[in-house]
C-alpha cells in the first residue's frame, strides 16, 4: 500500500516493518477486557490500530537510530505519538467539530461505535500515550520520561493541536496564508516535530543539537499537510480513505484554498527542500530522512 | 460555602486555603493568548476555575505534609488532578453522553462555549494536567514524576475513570450493586485514590508504606460518590449547583437508585468509618483526614 512510484526501495521497507512492529506493540498493549468496558477498548483499537501510514512512528524511530538509540523504546514512543495522533483524529471526525463519516477507507470512530464512546475512545486515547511515556522501558533515565511527557503534552495541548484546532474552527473568511500556516503548523507539524524530537532525545541528544532535527520535522509536517490539503480536491478516495472536498464543502480554508493548487504544490516542494537542508550535518545516515521528505510532496495517499 | 455543621474549623480552614491557592495557580498557569486560540483558553479556565470543592487538591496536600513533604509540590499535583477532573466533567455533560445542562450553579462548558470547544477543552485541560506533572519543579526526582505521569494516566483512562463513564453509559435494568461499586470506584474513587498516593509519592513514601492511604481514599471516594448520589435526590439546587434528579429523570443507575435512601446512607458511613480504620498508625497528624472522611457523609453539596 505504501509502495509507489514515490518511494525509495529503503523508504518503502521502513514503512512496512514500522508498521508490523507498531501494530504488533499496540495489539499487546491495549487487551480487552472482558467486561462492560470492552466496548471502549474496541473503539481505541479500531481507531489506532491497522490504519495510517505510521508516519509518527517512522520518525521517532528513524531519528532515534540516526544516533544510535534503542528501536524497541523509540517503537513504544511511536505508538503513543499514534495513540495521541488517532485521538485528535477521532475528536476531529465528530458531528460538532469537523463531521467527517469516513476515515482510513472505514467509518468514523463515532460513526461505527455512537458519539460517546468516540469522545471516550479519544480521551482514553491521550491518557494512554502518557501511560506509555511513563512506563520505566522507554528510558532508564525517569528524566528523560517526565521531559517526553511534558514535551508532548504541549505539542498536543492548548498552545498545539488543540489550539489549532480552535483557531481551524474560527477561521473566517479573510484568513490569510500566514495564519492558516500557523494553524497547521500547531494541529499538524507541531507532533511531526515532537516525534523528530523524542528520536532524538531517546538517543541522549542534548536539546541544543536536537534544534535542526526539530527545524527537519517541522518543514516535513507543513509538507505533509498542504500534500494532505491538496489530495483533498485532487485525490483518489479509494488511496487516501476519505471523502474528498470535504474542506471546501465546508467553507473551510487551508493554503491550497488560499494560494491555489499550483502555488500550493510548489510551496510544498519548496517546504520540503527546506527540510531536506537542515539534515547537511547528517551525511548519509540521514538518507531515510531525506526520502521521507521527497515522498511527502510525491504521495497520492 | 465549604462551612457548614459538617465541617470542623480545621477542614473548612484547609478548605478554604487550598482552594485559594489552586485557583491563584491555575490562574497563574493558564494564560489567555492573544490570537484565536482564546476562546479555548477562556474554556479552560471556565472549566477548572472558581468551583468544586477542591476536594482533590486538599487530598493530595494533607497526605503529603502528613509525611513533612513539599506543599508547593502537592499543589501543582492537586491542579493537575483538578484538571483531569474538570475535563472528565466537561467531556461527560456534552450532550452525547449525560447531557447535564447545569454544572457548579452554571451553564456546563458546551452550554457556554459550544460542543466542539467543550470537547477541546477537555483534551487540553487533559494534557494540561501531564504537562504539569512533567514540569521540574514538580519534584528533583525524574523517575517520581515518570511515575505520577504513568499512574495518574492509567487513573483516568480506559481501565479507569474513562472506562467507569463507559460502564455507566451500558449499564442495564438488571446491574447489581456490585456492579455500581466498581463502576464508581473506576469513575471517581480511583483519581481520589491517586491524589493520595500522589502526595505520600513526593513527599517519599515507598508504595507499600502507601496502601494503607490509598486504601483509605478509595473508600473515601466511595463514600463521596453514594452521597453525591443521594444529594441528587435530596439535595438544594442552589448548594449542589446541579439540577436534581438527573439520573432518576435518565434511568441511570446508582447506589442510591438500587439499595434505596437508608441503605445507601448507611453504606456510606460505613465506608467513611472504614476510611477512618485506615489511618490508625498516622496517630494524630490524620485528624484532618478523619474530618474529611467524616464530612464526606454530612456534607450538603
Amino acid at each position: 500500500m505504501i509502495c509507489s512510484s514515490s518511494t525509495t526501495l529503503d523508504l518503502t521497507v521502513a514503512f512496512g516493518r514500522v508498521r508490523l512492529e507498531v501494530d504488533d506493540l499496540l495489539d499487546r498493549l491495549i487487551v480487552v477486557p472482558d467486561d462492560d468496558r470492552a466496548v471502549l477498548f474496541h473503539a481505541m483499537r479500531y481507531a489506532v490500530m491497522g490504519g495510517g501510514k505510521r508516519l509518527r512512528p517512522l520518525l521517532v524511530t528513524a531519528t532515534c537510530e540516526l544516533f544510535g538509540g534503542s528501536r524497541s523504546q523509540a517503537l513504544l514512543v511511536g505508538a503513543a505519538a499514534e495513540c495521541v495522533h488517532a485521538q485528535s483524529l477521532a475528536h476531529d471526525d465528530l458531528p460538532c467539530m469537523d463531521d467527517d463519516d469516513l476515515r482510513r477507507g472505514k467509518p468514523s470512530v463515532h460513526n461505527a461505535f455512537g458519539e460517546a464512546v468516540a469522545v471516550l475512545a479519544g480521551d482514553a486515547l491521550l491518557a494512554f500515550a502518557f501511560e506509555l511515556l511513563g512506563r520505566r522501558d522507554v528510558h532508564d533515565d525517569g528524566s528523560v520520561r517526565a521531559e517526553l511527557v511534558r514535551s508532548l503534552a504541549e505539542a498536543v495541548g492548548a498552545a498545539g493541536m488543540a489550539g489549532g484546532q480552535v483557531m481551524d474552527l474560527v477561521a473566517t473568511q479573510g484568513v490569510d496564508a500566514a495564519e492558516i500556516a500557523k494553524m497547521q503548523e500547531l494541529k499538524t507539524a507541531a507532533l511531526i516535530g515532537w516525534c523528530a524530537e523524542a528520536g532524538a532525545s531517546l538517543a541522549g541528544i542534548p536539546a541544543e543539537a536536537r534544534a535542526s532535527l526539530t527545524r527537519y520535522a517541522t518543514s516535513l509536517g507543513l509538507a505533509f499537510q498542504i500534500v494532505d490539503d491538496l489530495l483533498d480536491i485532487e485525490g483518489i478516495p479509494l488511496r487516501t480513505g476519505k471523502r474528498l472536498g470535504r474542506d471546501k464543502a465546508a467553507g473551510r480554508h487551508n493554503l491550497v484554498t488560499i494560494l491555489g493548487r499550483d502555488e500550493a504544490r510548489a510551496l510544498a516542494s519548496s517546504t520540503a527542500n527546506q527540510a531536506i537542508d537542515c539534515l547537511g550535518q547528517f551525511g548519509e545516515r540521514a538518507n531515510l530522512l531525506r526520502d521521507l521528505a521527497r515522498f511527502s510532496v510525491l504521495r497520492d495517499h
